[in-house]
């Protein structure tokens, strides 16, 4: 019961930080932590459509942040995550994913086959932008356990959509590799005497608001 | 540092439990404390474009597992949280937000006000369509914070896209209020002996594909 008020403390904690501090570098083991619990966030089907690419070249956080509205955490940060999704659920993936598992625990399983067959004709008959848009939302759980992970680590996060998605594909050559950026993600410690947003409340809708219960 | 090695256990402890224990209901307190962390998720501008219905009666959990393909946790579990999304960003929702937020600090700012006249033109200027899909995007990063809380609290919870959501719509009457049905999230506790799922090895991509370093 204790740990879920430590979870709680973590998200009140936690912010949108809009100034971080360029000298204090997040260490690379928490950077690792951070992505590690990404990586093992739930996804549709357990396909895990979306690779995080972590920048911390920073010539590479400068082209980045040109293309990103140029907002400062972009390169005040020392790692920068992208999340990039599957521009389309391929059968190579798919089947890649259902190989994997049955390798992974060593034996295969009639309803298994059956479901990687559902999901081969589901993904099949629908488009590459419809199948991209269900692997978008996948990104989005892995970007509400990496903001906690960060807090956990004390290291603060500031997931961004506002951003040329296009063009940041292009600076770090996405499309050649079939994926598609929709989320970045800067890690670094906030500069609380730099940063206007440090001190504010945090503002939820009322519990009342945003919650029904129906008994 | 040893928090964040907490949330990985937990995340590792995790899975989509199959079956759950009906004898075994969720306390009310620790549902709170789960649907508390998905308030507090982060989400785009901070406008928490959706809103979690608890539904915990059990005849409208058997209507809701019929437009849910028959999944068995949907009524095994003591509660089920449904993630409902704005189907628009409307002028309404908007202002709501952004007086809330002047309201609860106590004071305006001109640079918010020209993001929240900024806000209105861009949702504004799209269709609802468009919209939602954005609205939707979000209740996926309440979802990964609600199955980290989930765990925390040593509550199962097993998220679902599969279930047709115009027929939950009405089931909950949801689409008067503006709102259209995403996700829904059984909560309760793993039925262990029963569960043919329970003993399988988590199964996710090695970091070296999943994480791409740029350096």
């Amino acid at each position: 019961m204790g740990r879920v008020v430590l979870l709680l403390e973590k998200l009140n904690w936690r912010y949108a930080a809009k100034k971080l501090d360029p000298a204090r570098p997040v260490p690379a083991d928490a950077v690792d932590r951070i992505v590690e619990a990404i990586r093992l966030a739930p996804t549709s089907s357990g396909l895990q459509p979306f690779d995080i690419i972590v920048v911390s070249n920073p010539a590479l956080k400068e082209q980045i942040r040109a293309v990103g509205y140029n907002q400062p955490q972009i390169t005040e940060g020392s790692h920068l995550l992208v999340f990039a999704v599957w521009d389309d659920y391929t059968p190579a993936r798919i089947n890649q994913m259902f190989d994997l598992v049955n390798s992974e625990r060593g034996f295969t399983n009639e309803g298994w086959e059956k479901y990687r067959a559902q999901l081969l004709k589901t993904y099949g008959a629908r488009d590459a932008e419809a199948n991209f848009q269900h692997a978008a939302r996948q990104a989005y759980i892995g970007l509400g356990i990496g903001v906690t992970a960060a807090a956990f680590e004390g290291v603060d996060a500031t997931p961004m959509e506002g951003f040329q998605p296009d063009k940041l594909d292009a600076i770090l050559g996405l499309r050649e590799r079939g994926l598609r950026s929709v989320l970045i993600m800067p890690l670094g410690y906030r500069d609380e005497a730099g940063d206007w947003a440090a001190k504010l409340k945090k503002v939820r809708r009322a519990p009342a608001d945003f919650v029904t219960s129906v008994v």
